[in-house]
């Protein structure tokens, strides 16, 4: 038996592949949940049908989603995390040895029982003791600790689900409102191919309120069209000011994040802008 | 009716993409040729099933594939094109206004016929006056050839097709003879990620051969895994030294290519050759 799943990025854009094993499929009150044995990716996590964590590239959309605002900030105590149930972002954020806490506020709790049976490879850095994890809404926790953050990282769905509301104008506001003066955010902010309507609207909403904002790219195969987009608001440093480098430096144990591609992910994205 | 057009991009990954109208399908000698009208990237050349040229994205490959070498050149004036008979790569080249000659030798003349008559947007450039087409081997034709060429890129299709012998270490041998002696060579290599050995076997190749052999990458959304290599081997200028941003700078009409995607670009691979 041949068995593929096929992801519908766009209506008009297909992706599949061929599968080994469904490991998982279930309903939680927020999303379908699947946890596949894939051909091209390996395990790989899919809410909703959309491809979320695969191990052959979530480092490398893990690592940049985390290190370039932390990175940026330069000296990130207290972080915040809206979504990234997986725990990946978690695994990245703790490799920065000045972090005291992390938070991590992901809405749907199955998600996260789901990664720590599944994707011990993320989730079982949520067991670190400077992490904390909350099952809630992520606006709804943000709106009550205005100025407690130094870093918040919006590693979210598709803003077809429950994300949908991580999108808006008012969750940027915010976000804002919660970081402290030097404060730091980033959102993923899907394909600049396929969506940039909303990274416009997303670097429309991060420019109103921060005074440096600039969006980033990387590479993540298993996304559509396979080069994803990251919108960064800054309240101070810039994030590739004289010092970002040398910090980046100093940021280990990555297999794709470096100083060289702190700087240059900064400069792809342009063209895509315009 | 809903058409489809899927890729078998490897044995266990395909892209689909909509199709509003198959306008040409046919075989030539060497390979099944179609043309497609598809909703995610316009039209469309596929060769043997894989995609080769889209409206949405063909700038960022051809400009890519041709001022990177070019720049990195400093004056060329006589470059060949193996392949690349859609005319995109010889758009980019006479952009350069030191160009005296460009030799496009590309193995199958009904692409060419096919392109002339779909894709007007790249194939309209076969006709300057300071281009020449042949449609014979691109090895045969350069083995009679030494020391002609200040730069040679190698615009090739898929290994699986009659591209293959572009990939073996022969042909790196016979272009390096080609070459003037500040020649610079390039050749597209297809995913990082997918075929990783071919890339590696290019590679190793060209550092056989060239004092300077270095890979970069550029974002194609309609190819597999979205992120394309090229490895490019130099006999003399390094392709990111002190002269290439300002030379850069002076590359017109651009979507994608600038300065700093020149450098960056090189900054993307070595995570994944090592």
């Amino acid at each position: 038996m041949e068995l593929w799943f096929t992801e519908k990025q766009t209506s008009a854009l297909q992706l599949s592949c061929r599968v080994k094993e469904v490991i998982l499929h279930k309903e939680s009150a927020h999303q379908e949940i699947a946890v596949l044995d894939t051909e091209p990716f390996g395990k790989t996590l899919a809410l909703d049908g959309f491809i979320q964590v695969t191990l052959l590239d979530e480092y490398i959309y893990h690592e940049m989603i985390a290190h370039v605002p932390m990175v940026t900030h330069g000296d990130p105590r207290n972080v915040l995390i809206i979504g990234g149930g997986d725990g990946g972002s978690v695994r990245e954020v703790l490799k920065h040895p000045g972090v005291e806490e992390v938070i991590l506020v992901e809405i749907d709790s199955e998600v996260i029982e789901v990664c720590r049976r599944y994707f011990p490879e993320t989730a079982r850095f949520l067991d670190d003791p400077r992490v904390k994890v909350y099952t809630e809404d992520g606006r709804e926790y943000l709106n009550h600790r205005p100025g407690e953050y130094d870093v918040i990282i919006v590693d979210s769905t598709e803003p077809t689900g429950p994300a949908a509301a991580l999108f808006s104008r008012d969750f940027f506001r915010v976000s804002f409102r919660g970081l402290r003066e030097n404060g730091v955010m980033v959102s993923q902010t899907e394909s600049p191919f396929y969506n940039r309507s909303l990274l416009h609207s997303s670097c429309a909403y991060t420019r109103e309120l921060f005074p440096c904002c600039l969006v980033y790219m990387a590479p993540v195969p298993s996304y559509p069209g396979g080069l994803w987009s990251f919108t960064l608001g800054s309240k101070s440093s810039h994030p590739c000011g004289d010092e970002v480098k040398s910090r980046a430096a100093r940021v280990e144990n990555c297999g794709y994040y470096s100083p060289e591609v702190h700087v240059s992910s900064f400069n792809l994205s342009p063209p895509f802008l315009t």
